[in-house]
């Protein structure tokens, strides 16, 4: 199935719900106008259609191999890395020192979005390598910038980030592996890493390990890990190619899905000690991590929104074409109609796609908000804007995720038994689906930021200003009075509502009792993901009033209210009054 | 991972929610009194948990696939499959003229749980030969009866059933396969099925392919199908097989789960025809087809439970092993604790657990429901409880089947980054799972069989004295004034509300308007397997107070009251005051 970017609906979407018109007008980010967002869209839909569609259903059939020491990606998938990379669109994030375009986020996650929903496993390393880049740029040392940046930026090398060990995963207090001082500056890392994403591959001559380890004189937990580049092949002052680095990929994770995605189990120090470098001061390696948590969690709430994407548009193509049943008012003897005239297939197909462009405005706001968080020269509106992000990121990556597979899996049961076949390619969305809701934190972490770290911001001020915005469309949703709008003033105000109590209740309930809190937490992030995705789809159906998307806009948003956005009130009761049917559990793990 | 049958829960629900006692005591299953149920429970048990489950893995890894023609199985799998059938559970619920032990379908639905749990994809293939024994018995000829009940009941041989062509899948109206009278009283079937569960293996030295083709002077349609009998292999008058009949696999699907369930593609008389007998009369295929329809639908509500149960299970026991993090009250510095001590764990525990013991409250309901419809001997209840059983049949199907996945997603998300790697076996269960909403009609299929065929039985009576039972629950629960019960009372009698509102908001609306009423099937579906599942965890709860299982009970009652049922609230609006949202998806799709 073939791949169109929605880029009508993410540019509505960027100008409408995220701000970016707003954006260009207080010159936060001038390369975005005069139609440049829209050119870049429109290549960028052009690229992942034309180039990368067609390679994901060879990544998923083939899959990357080890085979002889290296993971072989599958076959088009180096050529297409390279198209991509002389595309520019690998140095869209890039600092433009090291000749990146530093493109506004907001510009980025469209693009993002279109890479993900074109091949999911594709564009999953070039992200870790914007990780790679965005701690290096931070934190890294003149030599290792000048070493690197460049060449990690233009996409000729590519980039990993190595946390993950077998008894560390959510978890990095448990982390073993270790690094010595080398004595000359440099360290020896040994140790082992598990699902490394991209550890290895033949598409770059070179691939640049960020590794997090341990020094032999570190306290323990979190405050003892450092963070250490090891490159794949060491590099000579020339900037040529040196030696083998000792790391190496002893093996590769069979997984439900982007199975082109090579998931590696790392080896370091198997022959003595693989060559590293630190990045920013001993000791301090997850605060230079934390430097772009955010933009990873960014990242892949919009994969969510990639895949929910892809899947919606696959299941609508075959609703259109299989033909079964014919429609309630067809005379008798009517031909077969196409499934789409069925009420609880354009059910299922308007539930995809509202929940689809709900995440979408999560996403897009997310990445809006840390442009603002970075370019606003005022200082008050550059820490609102922040924390606003902050509030939001987790409840995008967990959201969007979610919806990722909920979506994927509508666009199975669309197909019918079509879509139990492999052939079809609408299983391999919810096979790739699954990954997003548990990598780059689990979603059940996602909601635990944001009620122990999040909501506190301010004194809880922050989050308080975010509701009151949501009431503020709530209110133009009423006194529009348009019709299409249904009853969705009534259920996005209920939501408000809703999440106004459960989040008193939080703030009230966490320095008491985090344990209830903590049984909530999961909740009120969806109770609040409905109030800000049902808010801002409602927002932009508004703005778009009158346009040629505006019908749609209106019937998709009234779609979201009416059938999703009502459960706010029972995830309320979750959360304030269902903490103790959690803390009941007891009577049954203890049986 | 090891199953260990759920057996406790299972008697439990037999007994306090299904009725089994008063089955029992009213004689209408004299053969489960003094112990016999409870014996046959701990042998299955036994069985299902020593031999079945350990082939789950492998297999999933091997899969069934053709070679030379056959269907060749994985390893094991035709040993397993007849160490079950000598050991007597193939014939449980055959006919006893032709070796069964017709046991009431309260437990055989207890029995076909386990085995499914132990082994979805190998508990499939005998669920199709019940089926064909039961359409065999109910309208074949003596001649078929004697010729093929008696080996299909020990399980020498097994059935299929052909239904599916590729453009006839849920409409089969528009099935092509050909039946040619031959003049002996036999027939010449020619034509191309697909989607045939276990339509050839190894297993067994015949199979019994029970096919769906159309005569020469058939009307259009559905009126102008019949059903045929054809053997893999003819059968000569002496009982022994003679000649190959002209049917063959060509093909079988490359799935994604249930991978050892061969899934095949018949060709059928590609040698001048395939032989076969007519079983019933001329274009009366449908009625015979109609008369296995609940029993397979209950039996995939099962398979939906199973699955569910099995990786609850599998959860469960990686929580209690995997560590990670400290408890909330560990000291400083504590070792990690295994994961089930957080919170969210705990919720998506109790989650898992609550919504599979709710559905398997409707599977069992459901079974002896239909025990009753026959073996009553008064006929205004023999009908009472055919229609209750007409009506929970889609409910229990669609919601057995939906909470498979999700339990079986929640199962893969505890595992973190374990259970998207498929060594664990969690991705299995979501992958098996996902063709239960799928098969035996699709889930919004059961939600259109509900409204427009199963809410007008008896003039609407048959749901209102359901809905009366429901609440009589609600009214125990609060009498029963227990604290553990926590919000539960409200919680039920607001779903039950909601219930009895959507039902006469569908009764209104079914005749007038019937895009809306189906617009809304899916949720009010939804909601009526809240309320059902929720007074039937509850009415459990009740009846155990005071026994070892009693605590847990309450707890998992009271979860499943406070987490899941206080979305029927919703649901309502979405029944009520939903179609407008789905009607004006005519302004997307139109676009």
């Amino acid at each position: 199935m073939s791949y169109r970017a929605p880029v009508e609906d993410i540019l509505a979407t960027m100008r409408h719900v995220a701000g970016l018109d707003a954006l260009i007008s207080e010159g936060l980010a001038p390369e975005l106008a005069d139609g440049v967002t829209e050119a870049v869209l429109e290549e960028a839909a052009k690229f992942a259609g034309d180039v990368l569609a067609p390679l994901n259903v060879v990544g998923d059939r083939v899959g990357s191999k080890l085979k002889d020491g290296t993971v072989i990606t599958p076959p088009g998938w180096k050529e297409a890395y390279h198209a991509w990379a002389q595309g520019g669109w690998n140095a869209l994030p890039g600092p433009e020192a090291y000749g990146g375009q530093a493109l506004p986020t907001l510009v980025q996650s469209a693009c993002t979005e279109m890479w993900n929903s074109a091949a999911f496993a594709f564009a999953l390393g070039p992200l870790l390598t914007v990780g790679a880049i965005e701690a290096l740029h931070a934190h890294g040392s003149d030599y290792l910038k000048e070493t690197y940046l460049a060449k990690l930026v233009s996409g000729e090398w590519m980039g990993t980030m190595n946390l993950t060990e077998p008894q560390a995963g959510s978890d990095l207090n448990a982390l073993r592996s270790k690094a010595e001082r080398a004595g000359d500056g440099t360290y020896r890392i040994s140790g082992q890493k598990i699902f490394i994403t991209y550890g290895d591959h033949e598409m770059t001559d070179n691939i640049v390990h960020l590794v997090l380890a341990r020094l032999p004189d570190a306290p323990p937990g979190t405050r003892g890990i450092s963070l250490f580049l090891v490159p794949k092949f060491l590099v000579n002052a020339d900037g040529s190619l040196g030696a083998r680095n000792d790391v190496r990929c002893t093996g590769v994770e069979h997984k439900l899905g982007i199975h082109a995605s090579p998931t590696c189990a790392m080896s370091y120090g198997d022959e003595g000690g693989a060559i590293g470098w630190l990045i920013g001061e001993e000791n301090r390696g997850l605060a230079c991590m934390f430097t772009m948590m955010n933009n990873a969690r960014l990242n892949v709430a919009v994969q969510g929104v990639a895949i929910a994407e892809r899947a919606y548009q696959q299941a609508l193509s075959f609703a259109q074409e299989r033909k079964q049943g014919t429609a309630l008012d067809a005379p008798k003897g009517a031909p077969m109609s196409p499934i789409i005239v069925h009420p609880d297939i354009r059910r299922m197909l308007m539930e995809m796609r509202a929940k689809t462009q709900a995440a979408r405005t999560l996403s897009l706001l997310l990445a809006a908000l840390l442009d603002r968080s970075h370019r606003d020269p005022d200082e008050a509106r550059r820490k609102a804007a922040a924390e606003r992000a902050a509030i939001i990121t987790p409840i995008a990556k967990a959201y969007a995720t979610d919806i990722g597979v909920e979506v994927a899996s509508t666009g199975v049961q669309i197909h019918g038994g079509m879509g139990y076949v492999e052939e079809t390619g609408a299983a391999q969305h919810l096979r790739d689906a699954r990954i997003a809701t548990i990598y780059e934190g689990t979603n059940g972490i996602q909601a635990i930021d944001l009620v122990l770290r999040k909501l506190p911001l301010s004194n809880g001020d922050a989050v308080k200003a975010l509701i009151g915005e949501m009431r503020g469309v709530v209110a133009q949703v009423r006194e529009a009075n348009t019709p299409g709008f249904g009853h969705s003033a009534a259920r996005l105000g209920a939501a408000v509502d809703s999440l106004e109590r459960a989040t008193e209740w939080m703030l009230a309930t966490m320095g008491i009792d985090q344990a209830s809190a903590l049984a909530g937490a999961t909740p009120y992030l969806k109770l609040f993901a409905l109030a800000q995705g049902g808010t801002g789809l409602a927002k932009k159906a508004l703005a778009l009033q009158g346009e040629d998307q505006g019908a749609a806009a209106l019937a998709t948003a009234r779609f979201y209210a009416e059938h999703h956005v009502g459960e706010a009130t029972a995830l309320e009761l979750a959360v304030t009054e269902g903490a103790g049917a959690v803390e009941d559990s007891a009577a049954v793990f203890a049986a």
